[in-house]
């Protein structure tokens, strides 16, 4: 027959953002592959410049980015970067967005409201992305915003494992710091040996008509150590006040835990003056010098990142990295 | 200058599907115009013929389905008439979708499943839709599901009303049937004056090794009326369950109300025989003889459909029919 | 260079609806490769769910349906599924549709009909259908509905393997039941040795005002075997009439043949009575006990399917299968 | 509320090609509006320049474009013209399309080959058209080629008029020159009165091996005036055929009608030589000095084509045009 | 005919990001129409939250936004603003943006860069707008990145009619700063009356081996008033090296002119420092005191965005905005 | 694992238009590989019919053509090619376009012109092709006008290899014949040894009032041997004319140097006569013999092409090939 045979292969790069330098290199090194050279710089009005310095033709492709704050600046250099790696013939970009922007505008809390999670993947679509990867997305429905496979990893492991040595799980109740999540809360709860389960509610006040609104907790926490848990933790206000609230209605000891430290001021404060025995996040977002407090402990992401790119790659069949069950 | 030019003019048509006739009667009704003339059946091997019988050439067309069983026939009647409203040069075609189908495959609760409720919402914009229309979505992130607007409205306020009139809302508990749907059972809390909140929450019984899981309620319902609340009822078990551990934990008195009253087989047996004093769904669904018991009360939604159409249509300000909050 | 360099390989699976088990199960069995463990079950108020029990990554996969009634059903099926594969990262999803559905309503007959076979052909691009495969479509155009490559089977060999072996081609007439199906018979003619054509006219008989419409042969049938052939029979109106009409004109004998038999009801009755030596279907679709009578025969398109999914997955140039001449 | 309100009002404007002058004069004539002033012109390349001379904004825009060879020069004209309008910021565009380029190309009839009129709709799509206007399709299935309205017109009442009052309808036979058209042979004998029908088939001659094909009438023609029907003829080889061998079965005299005459080389000596009495067709496409002959009859398509877009700017009711049936 | 006609009618609104407050206001100022009033912040990790205080259903509406740094920052609120608008119903909607964000990088300059300015376009109609508005874009093709009509305007004549006023037209020479805006040169040329045309160009200097590069002005401007011009001024390094070339080549006296004023640090100090009498730019981009600078002129910029927005709701035939000529 | 698996192949196969067969066999030879057998010719209105002989399932196609006179023709031929590729399961098609159609309406020069390049990148993409391959685009902003990668190859080593034996680079003036072409003079003149640059500016002529323009050079070219350069020549006239002027100004010597020869009348004529001592154009377009005149120096394109397709199959990193720098 007419033409020219040769043998295919397969090559995964990983190229990053300059978002959180130390993360891409934790993950190339866990991955036991280079990133590839990339030169990035902003222009003086703030463009964004990006060229790959090798050949990606070919290429199965992931894009790491850590979409902390300027997180617009991130977002934009990542949305280049696909950009650049279709015009440049890769055969197949996923994103890796272990912080998926804006996912808290996940739905229109009132009318005349953007979804600017729905925009954000259809962003990273038009710009050319095949996939997306994540960890702990504020809401599981926002996988469904994509036109395409999304990699939706569970960090939930690696916390509960480390909560474990910290805690006497007999004596857990495990706390969500508002009603509305506290299905994840739930999944804790089994995780670390089915104990009870609470909530802190945000009600009127009936006899002090001048405050509006105060915490009460529901559940059973007198005498027990209290894990309150969440997807993310950013200004501290919500979870500094849950911890206070817990600890009045007579927790023994507090213990707070999420998967992304946003950790925006003044979140360090709050969390270190709240009353919580430790405070821990992953490294999914950069842990700045000024985000960091002596109860603050941080657990590395990276194999996690790793584990599921190379499964990806390697069209692998084990899937306990990804959701919950699956 | 060249051409012709006439006055512009816009005329709203409402189309309905065959699975609630009465909806699409009271709907009609409450607005004031007539259902275009439409033939539609089925042939001997499934396949479903729909055509109207008036032009609706640059038409404001909204098309309404109740999404009952056989639920994938009824879907599939309406996502013709949509291609029949588009070849038909309609200038805008809204689907009308009361109860909004597999809005509870929302998200990939194990990987290798679909999300069906992203596919619904594809597959209605494939067909012609440029807008949709639909009450209490399961979660309001389906919303961003489809690519353009979508009007999310609020049976609430129906529901609310009528339960004050049954209630003393001093007395009231308002109760989550499972810690996912916390959210909604809060806004209602506050609707109805504050009171305080409980939900059940699925545990391991740890003395009971045989039989793993067991409910328990989480919050204060000794001795108070219980409205349990959720946004649709399907086969019932979990709210009849849920009536019952609400009773055994001291509940006076419990009151069940829900939008989208999906009642298959068997939970009219199930919640007529639950303990709960009354139980309220909306007409959103039709609720044949069959699914009747003598505690059902059912609401009237067409007048909420058919003023946010009206709406629509008039390009309206008023926003309160929408959301939450607008 | 930068990057992890693997061998390439690529994977078939086969994945399959619930409509035709047995289908399904002779398809695999000539493919030689197991059906990929699917859970698939309806909820109460109708919706399907469907997950796939083994990793589908990076697989060519096949989705073979076969849309009978509940026909809606199955379509929707088959639409879950795909978004379920492509959800999962297939790399390559082909729809196995042997009888296309809707396949008749390919256009407007009048104004303000749906094209619902276009139609049909967007969901599964929309759910994430890369390719199509189906046998003898109604109308060859069907193919220019789908965006993308269509394999289009050809199921007559099958067919005219066997009738030659019951008629004496000599003497045969192949008779169109209808006006617009006349190509197809001609190819059979072709196929048979070159034998004469006929068709069956609806006319109005003038003399007889009350009663609009006759039947009339146009062409030589006296004393022939007649072969009435079309792509499909559904409730076997038109063939058992045309049928009648041959024999009334001289035909010594008649023996049908098509490719799909719907066979709704009274399809069964009207067919044994109709005065017809034999009639002949494939299994494209589910010939179940209540659609059977003495005088039929179904021949398996399990072989025709197997090869040309082999075909397809190998890149193969064998073009012998697809469409009349390629 | 904020904002700048006005009445609205819509503007219809007719722009043509240059393949057809005469055609858009007597459009626009029966319009009652002038063409749109437009430069259109050759570079010496080849490449069409093209602008329109007065403002489009807002307009409801229709294209007129006669698809005679140079066909390809007069596609890529129209699609260009398409482009101008959409940034130029037209409302809504509709191709005028009376014969649909690419037409007989609406299928695989082997493998490898494109389906050309699909991907004419696509074309015509891309470019930025939102309807289309074409009459008398080939296959009516192109309709569902387009992803929006097709407004499919009718011209066979216009030639059946005619054609009553050259002929004494008791004594026709409606004839179909292949056995792929009879289809509208058939809706023909219904509209002149119900008289029998007939076709030319091609077959082998077992006799004369050397020549293997050879054409026989199948139905009644034996001293009746045959009408040969078809929707286009090109070179007029076929039809010429048909006549004669009509002829050659006894007819007694022949008239040869279609919607659009192509005419292409050497399609008048054919058809003045061959026999027939008179040919008719409309002028959807030029008929030059060269393509005319004697017997030839050409019908005016204007009236039709302008009340049709009259109907479509006033999102008429008036579906008579349209189809066979609406 | 069934259904409820009303009138139509239509709304302009105008919204505006946060960029550039005081250009929002003199543009509405200009149009007579207030701003919508809208609710816009960042939250603590910068993520932006937009909602619109008034209904903007069926409206006409006109987003504006100023690409000034941070600029990526502004381009994706802007984004936001089209998806709230698009989900809240507006019928049209047109992104204007004086500065087109990222249009210096229209094409890769080398392999493996991206073309972020395709990518802006393709971000913007990905978010719902219809239609692009901007003024002086870098290259007239970046009109075709946009799949809909794209306004381009022209502030020439504004910048044109005041150095008119500065200058004695029959000495000038318009220079371009480098080879490849020479075009926009000979446009000015022919609009200050026709005078002579240079440019600067760079080169290698052959006997200097240490300097690699070198500038070098082609054409005459000894003893003349040259008018050096370009779309926008960033950093003014190549404008201040221009206008010490050229006066260092004789030239009587400088004045610089261009659209857009980036004006990035340390363009002040630059453009103060290197000799031109005078710099004229446009107020498109917000000039703040740190970017001023003596000899700098700021022309107003809005009454030519209010007289476009205006023309654009009103179909308007006025084209003399738009384009060089048209 | 369930399944069938085999090792992965590619394939690459060449494909050809009609309009240069001399090109499709030089770069098929320089390829090593056969072209694929393919049947092409226009039916007698103009269609064109188009079929591969052979299996391209699976298959890295190229399609090449030459978009010479009559460019519409073979435009659409190619994209009809394309359609064929797609739905005959070719893996990867990218277009081969060496002289890109419609290159230079890149822009709208007036008001409601089309932006007709990217009318035609838009064609491409919807016929189905992945991926464009170009030679020496009119302006480099077309690559963004396609929604993928384009490999933009670089002919100007092979021109100023070719000139760089023909004069002495010590006294070459690189001579621009318009203001918009001096970027690409200013690229050679670098390549040539670094020079000095002048270009052709078309201005008033204050003193003869009744003739417009004339034609002055801008730059140093007395006593100088000028190459004038240009991506293509059409008629002829712009080159011709800028040759006297610059004969005129004093230039010693004249060498025209362009990528591709439209040659169309009378460019023969016109450059035989102006007074170049030679022009030097590639093959990308036919030369036919009557475009040929005795100076001309035609340069051979396959060996550029043939090996730009290699690279791309082999996912090659080498991109010397590719613009300027990459």
């Amino acid at each position: 027959m007419t033409g020219i045979t040769s043998h295919g292969e397969k090559r995964l790069v990983l190229v990053s953002g300059r978002a959180h330098p130390a993360l891409a290199t934790d993950v190339s090194a866990a991955l036991g592959s280079e990133l590839v050279p990339t030169t990035a710089y902003d222009f003086a009005n703030g463009e964004i410049y990006v060229r790959f310095e090798e050949s990606v033709r070919g290429c199965d492709a992931f894009v790491l980015q850590s979409h902390t704050s300027p997180i617009n600046q991130w977002l934009m250099e990542q949305l280049i970067m696909v950009d650049a790696l279709k015009r440049a013939s890769a055969k197949r970009i996923t994103v890796v967005a272990p912080f998926y922007p804006y996912a808290r505008q996940d739905k229109k809390h009132k009318g005349r409201e953007p979804i600017s999670a729905r925009l954000v993947a259809d962003l990273f679509k038009t710009a050319g992305a095949d996939r997306l990867m994540s960890v702990d997305l504020h809401a599981a429905q926002t996988q469904g915003f994509f036109d395409g496979p999304v990699d939706h990893l569970w960090a939930m492991p690696i916390l509960t494992d480390y909560v474990r040595t910290r805690v006497d799980t007999g004596n857990v109740t495990v706390v969500s710091p508002d009603a509305g999540r506290i299905r994840v809360a739930e999944q804790w709860a089994a995780k670390l040996g089915g104990g009870p389960l609470a909530f802190v509610h945000k009600t009127r006040d009936i006899s002090r008509p001048n405050q509006s609104v105060a915490n009460r907790v529901v559940g059973e926490v007198q005498g027990r150590t209290c894990v309150l848990v969440d997807d993310l933790i950013d200004t501290g206000g919500t979870i500094a006040e849950a911890v206070k609230v817990v600890l009045a209605a007579g927790a023994s000891d507090v213990i707070v835990a999420a998967t992304h430290g946003v950790l925006s001021e003044p979140a360090a404060r709050r969390l270190s003056e709240c009353g919580a025995r430790e405070v821990i996040v992953t490294d999914s977002l950069p842990i700045t010098a000024e985000k960091r407090f002596p109860t603050l402990t941080v657990l590395p992401i990276a194999p996690l990142l790793a584990r599921a790119i190379r499964e990806v790659f390697d069209d692998g069949s084990v899937t306990s990295l990804f959701d919950g069950n699956a």
